[in-house]
């Protein structure tokens, strides 16, 4: 598949490294430029940096990955994502990211949906944390990734990707799901940085047939 | 602990046998007086049944586990809560069980606290089916139970009470986190029935130190 990456943190980077070692082409993008070409370097040679518009138009899917306060600026600046595989990870936190700007009655994702017009949006990726997306202390230990959206065939790449990436895939269904994945970043955030458990925390979602 | 379980479903019948097991002194309590004898019978020699408000008077801990619509009443029928550690786990699940009635601006564990005035409110067990809790499919495997509340001693007495279920307990903070914690309930609803992955489905924190 190829990926457009707009966003070059840990969560972009390092699920674009992930991909990169899979075979696919990735091409990243971020409002630093300096920092796509950082993260392409880190991905290997199948890896390039772009504008966002040029990731966009790139990706047969793409990933948006970046701070809440740049969705609105960074979807405008991709373009035409019409039938693109959006997989948002990008979550409404507050700047103190001790809440959610957005939840209940809407969620990021669908908000994002708004802002992208015939884009088929996914979300996943964010029941994990950026660390544990980058650096995968879990091994082989089977860290569920949920993901939730409306097209089929765009949650079908989703489910791919993220087993690429290394995490077991969860099919939360529908996008206005997203209302219900998206605390759940927010309370990884509390255990790590308000319990004091680090950021070595993720999900897994056990599940045996009923008999 | 002497423990009150208002509600004698899955959930309330469930962990009541559990801390029955433990030796824990119990008295359900039900809209049918039928069910929490049946539950206090299930559960062995040291349950009993009675009132609500004789349940509630009984316990230093009381259990909440009935449906939203039954919350109001309930709380009400208890009578004088002031210093008893109430663990909620009845969420404001929408008729249909496909939303939430309360979220983002308040929780259901919040509305109790409203509700139960100089009670100390706990959230706890939502995070598991109720058939989970039930019949314990896991056994061995780490079931996370996730609570939150704003009274430490309460709080310590809500994961005492987690452990001796079975469950692994994790501190979720303030009472303001069941915002967090409650949408999580609903996702296991979507996941069981809308997914069709049915009722045995829970989470598991996996933690690791940071480096």
């Amino acid at each position: 598949v190829k990926i457009g990456i707009i966003g070059a943190g840990n969560m972009g980077g390092g699920l674009g490294r992930h991909w990169a070692g899979k075979g696919h082409e990735i091409m990243f993008a971020a409002g630093n430029p300096a920092d796509a070409e950082a993260a392409a370097k880190a991905a290997g040679s199948t890896a390039q940096s772009g504008t966002t518009a040029e990731a966009a138009a790139f990706g047969d899917a793409v990933l948006l990955a970046v701070p809440w306060t740049s969705v609105e600026e960074a979807v405008k600046d991709a373009g035409s994502l019409d039938g693109k595989v959006l997989i948002n990870c990008s979550m409404p936190l507050a700047p103190d990211y001790m809440s959610l700007l957005v939840g209940h009655t809407s969620s990021g994702a669908e908000e994002v949906q708004k802002l992208a017009g015939g884009a088929r949006v996914v979300l996943a990726f964010n029941t994990a944390p950026a660390q544990v997306i980058a650096t995968s202390p879990f091994e082989g230990d089977g860290v569920s990734v949920f993901y939730c959206g409306d097209d089929a065939e765009a949650k079908g790449v989703a489910r791919g990707l993220i087993e690429d990436a290394g995490f077991n895939p969860v099919d939360a269904g529908a996008l206005q799901n997203a209302r219900l994945l998206e605390p759940m970043t927010e309370l990884l955030i509390q255990l790590a940085f308000v319990q004091g458990m680090g950021a070595n925390v993720a999900y897994q979602l056990l599940h045996r047939p009923a008999e």
